[in-house]
């Protein structure tokens, strides 16, 4: 294997571009996170984390997605909290989240209160995703806010409160 | 964060439950080679592999994804290659595949005989994967052939054999 400079991608396929990337477990989960938690702070990254993910593991993974050009940071100064945003090529990681999802939900054992948001996605195919990407837009790179009814990101969350209120989970 | 037994995910979201299994960039490449280059055997996926992954990786990731159960492993015995085959939950990879390409195609630069397929997959949509993840199941789990004219096989093959022919790459 030739030597390879550094950020070098190890070949120019498309699907190890992205692996490279994103690859890596706790990279999508925090991604995740704040793509359908709306969990744009550290310490709510942190506490709210299904899995439990550890705070240098969440610290490193953040400094590493805002390096490759997936989230951005805004430090609004002393004694105010650090806000992470997602970019344009952060929130078009939606399909690769609802592929995965469906996947999850049919190849693996999961909970109902955490399966909803997944089956949604899947049930709204691309169309719900163009939708929630629109959304993902105004709310992470203020652009203008697309017409019309319940957003999909309502869509989203009320049928996740909906199922953690019914006892499922 | 309570113990954790062995094998158990973090949690029960779908997401989390793939990438916990394949949210590895290597366990990604691999299956990808089996997939899309039909390379079933340890030698041809390291010698023909474009991110030139390593024996001591390639043997560890071809463990992990038999005991995941996303492959299958055939010892034809005595001095005979070992065949590796996606199971129906590898071949149900294929949309995550797609995303991934599709996503790699749009935020990363990449090269253009490794695009092709990616770039076909994309274009296809939905309607080509189901076609390609039926013939992966005659290729690999045995089941009858589907009818009909060139197959999703052959059409993403000969875009990379007339991509690589123009001296793309």
């Amino acid at each position: 294997m030739a030597t390879r400079p550094a950020g070098e991608p190890r070949s120019g396929c498309p699907i190890n571009a992205a692996v490279e990337v994103i690859g890596d477990h706790w990279s999508l989960l925090v991604l995740r996170d704040i793509m359908f938690g709306n969990r744009r702070h550290f310490r709510v990254l942190q506490a709210c984390s299904e899995e439990g993910i550890a705070s240098n593991i969440l610290a490193d993974r953040l400094r590493r997605l805002v390096s490759t050009g997936l989230l951005t940071r805004a430090d609004a100064g002393r004694g105010r909290r650090v806000t992470y945003s997602l970019t344009e090529a952060g929130i078009e990681l939606v399909p690769v989240m609802a592929a995965l999802g469906e996947w999850g939900l049919h190849n693996r054992a999961t909970t109902p209160a955490l399966r909803v948001r997944a089956e949604l996605l899947a049930d709204g195919g691309p169309a719900l995703w163009e939708d929630f990407m629109a959304e993902l837009r105004t709310e992470h790179l203020g652009v203008s806010p697309p017409p019309g009814g319940p957003t999909a990101t309502e869509r989203l969350a009320s049928a996740y409160v909906e199922a953690v209120a019914r006892g499922a989970g």
